[in-house]
């Protein structure tokens, strides 16, 4: 298939996906509004990068190299932040988000992201596996919080928070784990993946990693917030006036 | 008139209402400062951008093309937000902000904004006019909450507020339905405006809609906190310690 | 010295203010800790920064000119906030942080940064020197706000806590005007210290500006913290529920 393909079933499926999130929102079930709102946001977004590249716009060409997919990174740099922002509001689906730990959570994925850029971009092979190996440090500490005190916090709410919190939760890690796996191997890397697999690769699994990430967490905040709609979480309240 | 000359008028249309804006912060009038402080900063940022343009840094030449002017985008991808803060801000006088709900407007915004960019950069003419569709998406989401959810909040305030409110909403609403009409009509879009009118129309334009637009919602706004003294706004308090 | 090593000893600076801040963060003595994870963040993103300028990356080459540091104003415009928001939180050390003045601190920030790299950048004279005026004048304001509201903002919350946070304002006021100054004095200014030495002063100056700051700020705030452990500061219960 060609690369404009792939970006039209991309950029499908992200529209797909924002049209469920926005029919869900209409019927929320006890899910925060802005639950709903981030959902749509992060495919929207990303569907305007990958349009980007499409057009040939964010696709940097480099005089001897594989291009510089730049829309990758302008994608990530917005969704990314997002979604660990769902993750950790599911975390704390009963109580007050802790800032602080979004905050730190957000501070080491942007951190990721920029050194997945400048790795992708370097062009002496030490400075490309510096980067690489900070951008993976990264993701061990977003994984440390993710399974350390956020996966704490949610069973402090109860185990039906906690065993929903551990799904989502592990379905974003091993959805993640999947980047850098991809990066390491594909021209930006080792150049094991021919390009035009790594491009597959980075259609096929953003959608699963974002779509299909707020399809499932979605899915259990609805149970959660149908189940006991005496518990509603405390966010919603908050935002409008005492 | 030159380039510089509209620069210059701009610059300094901008530096005069940063100093009304400025002199009537000295005399509140029951308006929470944060709505001083903005209305301050959206012309010192535009006059920055606008200087940025005058020395030509922000003015990108384009073989073969008009220049593209990439300090406009600057501007705005700051002062469009803020702008909506001040009318977000407006609808909520007497109560908290509904934080989701500004959020939602910016996220709309930003995309406007960037699809803006990307459509006058962009060098085929089904991709501009994608681009140039997708912003004028994201401008009727923005004008759909604007006269939906915002209006109805505005109004549940009191009819005092709701009247202002309109009035204000209406002053932005016309004025941001100007901004793509002079984009599709100039060098970004079909052409039929010179690119020394389409510079003259965007240097008057924003004077209205930034200038103006604080001017005249910072007039009613002086009313309503004016009239009702003992019905302050939360924010002013909420900021301060309990 | 080479370029090499004089970013070999920054990063190395950097690396070890943040393995401090992080010892220090387990035994935080009354103080947030939110306090240690910006610490912490501000020498990180600015060591990936100069890591950066080594590999090349960020290093723009002008031709007939000295290059262009872009890897400084991406540090500056991430850390910079980030040790204002410190600042701003050590004159708050007891009570809720005023958002606004926070806001209106980083505005002036955010101008002085995007200042000094247009300045940097500038090719005309006039520009550069223009550029360079606004910049100072956005210092100025800060300034003013440092040593104006927040000072008296820090004595209401008594005599401790003023004169914490006036040693804390005089060490980054007097670090902070070291700036334009070696900026006007470089080859960004009048060129009177060759380019070596604004490289070597540009990797002293934030060390002690970066690293130093911090350590000074939450020594003074691991003393305030522990003298008096029943006075904690509101934010750290403000983010936990109620």
């Amino acid at each position: 298939m060609t690369d404009t393909t792939w970006y039209l079933i991309y950029i499908s499926a992200m529209a797909a996906g924002a049209l469920l999130f926005w029919v869900w929102s209409r019927d929320p079930k006890g899910v925060p509004k802005d639950e709903y709102w981030v959902a749509m946001v992060i495919p929207i977004w990303s569907g305007l990068m990958y349009f980007g590249m499409l057009t040939g716009q964010t696709v940097i060409e480099m005089p001897g190299r594989d291009p510089l997919y730049l829309g990758r990174y302008l994608d990530w740099i917005v969704t990314t932040p997002l979604l660990l922002w769902a993750l950790v509001s599911t975390a704390h689906f009963r109580r007050h988000m802790q800032r602080p730990l979004l905050a730190g959570v957000i501070a080491a994925n942007i951190m990721m992201i920029v050194a997945g850029f400048m790795g992708d971009w370097a062009s002496q092979d030490w400075a490309k596996w510096t980067w690489f190996t900070i951008g993976v440090v990264c993701l061990l500490i977003i994984l440390a919080i993710t399974w350390g005190r956020l996966r704490a916090t949610a069973y402090e709410q109860g185990d039906d928070v906690g065993r929903a919190y551990v799904k989502v939760a592990a379905f974003l890690s091993l959805a993640w784990l999947g980047y850098p796996l991809i990066w390491a191997l594909g021209p930006s890397g080792v150049g094991a993946l021919p390009i035009d697999t790594e491009l597959a690769l980075f259609v096929l699994l953003p959608i699963v990693s974002k779509v299909g990430f707020s399809i499932f967490d979605l899915y259990e905040l609805r149970k959660l917030g149908a189940v006991k709609p005496g518990l509603m979480p405390f966010r919603g309240q908050h935002h409008t006036s005492p």
